[in-house]
């Protein structure tokens, strides 16, 4: 199991959602709430991160994530610094490592890590000095706390409380990081209800999602719904799997005004972007009045200031 | 037509010069002199855009616009976030305002845009919420308008009033932004005569460049001037067009000591870099007692703090 | 010979350690020693750069280098860009000085170059304008000042004095840049002796290194020393030159314990990194009681520091 937390029990990693309280998840959504603003207004601004360096390492390419946690450092006046490492273990024995000591040794206080393989952010986490905090921003398909806090802080929003809610999560769940920490974040704040909706071959394993009723058909599994939490498709799994393509995966699984009538009349729309539209999800409906998928990427900056703020503020929170 | 300006008349967007009023022009004009150094000097700083986000997108290289505008920015007080993102409409659908959206969402208040795609910088600006600014940053071959605003700048310097000036563009008019913006601002000035000096496979179709006289030599076309704006040529034109190439372009099309002494004794001699030394201008003359490029360059960066200062500021202005 | 110094004597540019003075080298290793802060504590922060642009152009890869000059401009206060440009005199004619007098233009105060081209550095640090510095991040294989300064202070923290003190520089020391510039600075604090350690392949020429006893097995060359100073092996000199490759490299030329048992019980191990763990050095000595390779990665910041300050400080020093 991965510690996240200091001997005196305040949060000092965060590289999963799974093993958090809920009054730490209450407490990293009241503080986002703070930093959020609607598009439009000027975001906030601070000091509490000033004199503390952060580390932008992006094995994978992904600018809206990582302009995120850029932006949310340096409006709390961090110093950011993008690096472009490779810290797969895969490659050259202990260099990993090496390149996170070299790091450390450069007064570095936060490594903001995303990777494809599976464990690189728990062993960095495991090595890393007193010091220094390790932020998750998208592990392989494990993992992606930041985006699960930015989905309950919308809905929060939108909704009130996440108790009554039914949820449905749709798509290629098998997959997806966003997919499984939505799902610890919502049973966490106690969801009334995760459904996961997806093709046979986009399914997760039995073992996960405990608890989640599973429809393969989205008429039946946005029955009645209060959130809509949409997945983007990789295009690359209509080649991997048995689930037909582009245009056909839309008339079968792709979010029509049709099937968006089957859930509740004022039920939200998510997407962790970017979205295929005609793929996953019609255009009209991203762009229409039950759509917060914009919001959901502003408070993706409100998330990151938190998160940042908890783990490496020098002042007395 | 691309509307530039607010419901209050005030300068919002900057994409093309050629809808700009004089008085506007020499607003920004009189700002950037506020804002220009010589080399050597120490630039000038401020807070003026303290809170304000900027976003670096070039979708086509240019080291040297691209930090001008983020030392503008950065020195005036601002975030500035370089980002490598594809705009191209082409590409995938409605993704490109997908992209916009995200960064709108994420706070930012100007785009400073860079793309090789007519029409790309008028789509995104007519699409992006009340608050955030699109400045273009060049693009494809109509309009770069900080080019054209730092190009009058540098002549007024030396030269004083553009009203009495005689102006030859010199070069490849037909593909160059840099040549349009110039005689857009130039014309906007009531420069007296602005002269287009090229090879016919390099000349403009005849309804561009209105009132402009057409000179296919430069011996001709340089005689009398008071100043000569030069172009690069792109080395792919030597291909696709009847040009000769390279030294034989250089022998009949560059600027030799010989042609200079045609112009005026006191004309000035611009270039927007990079130069191809020895093909459309001899190096004697770059580094020559007439050359003003390298004013142009330090200027580039006092426009653009007069532009976004301007159309970004929150203080009264 | 490469002119470092302004009129008044004080150090302008720092391209070389070899010319240095010995009061100008304690000068810098004391402003160093000034910024410097163990692993795990906060750097220092100030704004004596405040005011100052630095341009990062580094033409090779080189994570380590950049971040640290970065991060040393940045917490004094200095901007800092970073710019993939090509300064190479071969490619085409002038064009490195037009983009150096470009980015002059810009009001560059600094440029950190690394380049894998001898002699760039000091043709531009020839041309640029009064008010310019220009600092070597790394020069071909002959040149690396501000590792050789890093070197000298490590060995100063953990060793005291450097006069009395036998060093030994081991491993790829003809292509190595790190070994001239510790050769240098050592050489002017009066280390008692320095040995070079290398298979004869990796040997320099013979007028190189003068005044070091040359040693071509590790059981001898490290005989009683109290510094060994490890170098990085690059890969591709196991097919260029009659060396064995890997493991073989490792059982013959690699740091292993009987090896550094053969120096003083308390000599120290470095390494500028990255290492090849199991080819040059032993992982248990890499991590082990006696490596000080992470204090030289600290130390390289501090160093930087200085460095930019001492240049570039518009403070009264």
């Amino acid at each position: 199991m991965i510690e996240q937390r200091r001997a005196d029990g305040s949060l000092r990693h965060l590289i999963t959602l799974e093993t958090l309280r809920r009054d730490e998840i209450e407490s990293l959504l009241l503080r986002s709430q703070h930093f959020a603003r609607a598009i439009g207004e000027r975001p906030p601004t601070g000091r509490s991160l000033q004199g503390v360096t952060i580390a932008n390492l992006f094995t994978e390419p992904s600018t809206r994530t990582r302009v995120s946690f850029e932006l949310a450092g340096r409006r709390l006046g961090a110093e950011v610094v993008n690096l472009e490492v490779q810290l797969s273990s895969r490659v050259k024995g202990e260099s990993m490592l090496d390149t996170i000591f070299t790091l450390q040794a450069l007064h570095f206080d936060v490594f903001v890590i995303r990777d494809a393989e599976p464990g690189v952010l728990a062993h960095v986490s495991s090595h890393v000095a007193a010091g220094v905090s390790v932020l998750s921003a998208g592990e392989a398909h494990l993992s992606h706390p930041t985006q699960g806090l930015l989905d309950a802080l919308t809905i929060r929003q939108h909704k009130g409380s996440i108790e009554p809610l039914s949820i449905a999560i749709v798509g290629d769940i098998r997959h997806s990081r966003v997919a499984r920490s939505a799902y610890q974040v919502l049973r966490i704040l106690q969801a009334h209800e995760i459904r996961i909706v997806a093709p046979p071959a986009l399914m997760p394993e039995a073992h996960e999602f405990v608890g989640c009723p599973r429809f393969e058909t989205l008429e039946r599994g946005l029955e009645g719904v209060d959130v809509i939490m949409m997945l983007r498709i990789q295009k690359e799994r209509f080649a991997e799997t048995a689930i037909p393509d582009g245009e056909e995966y839309f008339l079968r699984y792709g979010l029509t005004p049709a099937r968006l009538a089957r859930a509740r009349p004022d039920a939200i729309v998510m997407h962790p972007q970017p979205m295929n539209r005609g793929i996953e999800i019609a255009s009209d409906i991203a762009d229409g009045p039950q759509s917060v998928i914009r919001s959901q990427v502003s408070n993706g900056v409100a998330v990151r200031m938190a998160v940042l703020e908890t783990v490496a503020s020098r002042l007395s929170s």
